[in-house]
């Protein structure tokens, strides 16, 4: 009975924090909503850092389960495209991170260094989809031109929900549009099958 | 002199809301900094917001000529290279503004549509920068690939700042960096003379 009433919190905290900002929301607002005491909350989440910690754990393990899933040698383009839908799912079911992401990180230590280390085995992940795309010829790209499009990757992927936010063209969290645009970084790179493979995915995905 | 202090404590504000951020910035530590009273700080500037409205107005204005200069039918790379050397100076001179982006924009309402407005004046500065390339058939770009290419230019041009500080690879903001960045967005579609300026500029860069 506590462990659902920590799982209540844990839910309603994350859906207040997603609607309106992590900072906008105190304890007693996510008690009051549950229709419980501050005291019960407080029994489960002594303070709303821990409360974030909590939810930042889950969203943690679920990213580095997304991030490390691309382990194959030849990813096609389909590959990439289902892997950057999985990974801005993600990102919808936890925007309150990524919305106030600077504030967050310079208010909590931990986070920042953890946020920074999924950022790195982001870097990581996408220079791997283009190795592979490159291996086997699919990707045409100096050197410096693919250091400059994996950064230019996981920068567009961190930022399009917060861009979306501040520029009002959608204020909902799309995946397969951001999943477009990311692909739309890489699209100019692509020679052969991958180029035809990308035109197929882009008319099934503008009807 | 009633004058000079307020200028003295715009000037305050900005460093100290640039170094720390400025929701960890009260108005009695700006007056602390400067050596004067509480009172005399409200009475130039009675809230915190309203000092922020004061630096905003600053940044738009100077952000709106900057935006508004490249009127060249027919731009070069090395004008659109200047240009964003322009802007990502300006940024990172109100950097505390693009570090807290979102939170900023959801604490102040005016502070919102006012950026709004400033991001979509910057989605047309750069759709017209790659339409005069066009005209002068130095880029190669189908309708589709433009639109997505000008909007990842304003994506990264307004989060590669808070982006660098998440993951910490430099820290300062360093404007040939970021300007470099959105360059890399657009270089797989220019051809041509444009396609040499863009490799001769790299190299002088990269030395």
């Amino acid at each position: 009975m506590a462990r659902d009433t920590r799982e209540r919190i844990l839910e309603m905290a994350l859906a207040l924090f997603n609607a309106e900002g992590e900072p906008h929301i105190t304890t007693n607002r996510i008690a009051d909503e549950l229709g419980i005491s501050p005291g019960n909350l407080h029994y489960h989440f002594r303070t709303k850092s821990d409360l974030i910690r909590a939810l930042f754990d889950r969203f943690e393990s679920r990213m580095l389960e997304v991030l490390t899933t691309p382990e194959e040698r030849h990813p096609e383009i389909e590959d990439i495209w289902l892997f950057l839908h999985l990974a801005f799912e993600l990102i919808g079911d936890y925007r309150f991170l990524y919305r106030d992401l600077t504030d967050l990180c310079t208010r909590h230590r931990y986070l920042h260094q953890r946020f920074r280390a999924i950022l790195k085995l982001s870097i990581g992940t996408a220079e791997g989809l283009i190795e592979g795309l490159k291996d086997q010829g699919q990707i045409k790209a100096s050197e410096e031109e693919q250091a400059a499009l994996v950064r230019n990757i996981v920068l567009v992927s961190t930022f399009w929900l917060a861009f979306d936010q501040v520029i009002e063209t959608d204020g909902q969290a799309r995946p397969e549009r951001a999943a477009w645009q990311v692909m739309s970084l890489v699209s100019p790179y692509l020679v052969g099958d991958a180029r035809t493979s990308l035109e197929r995915l882009a008319r099934a995905y503008m009807d």
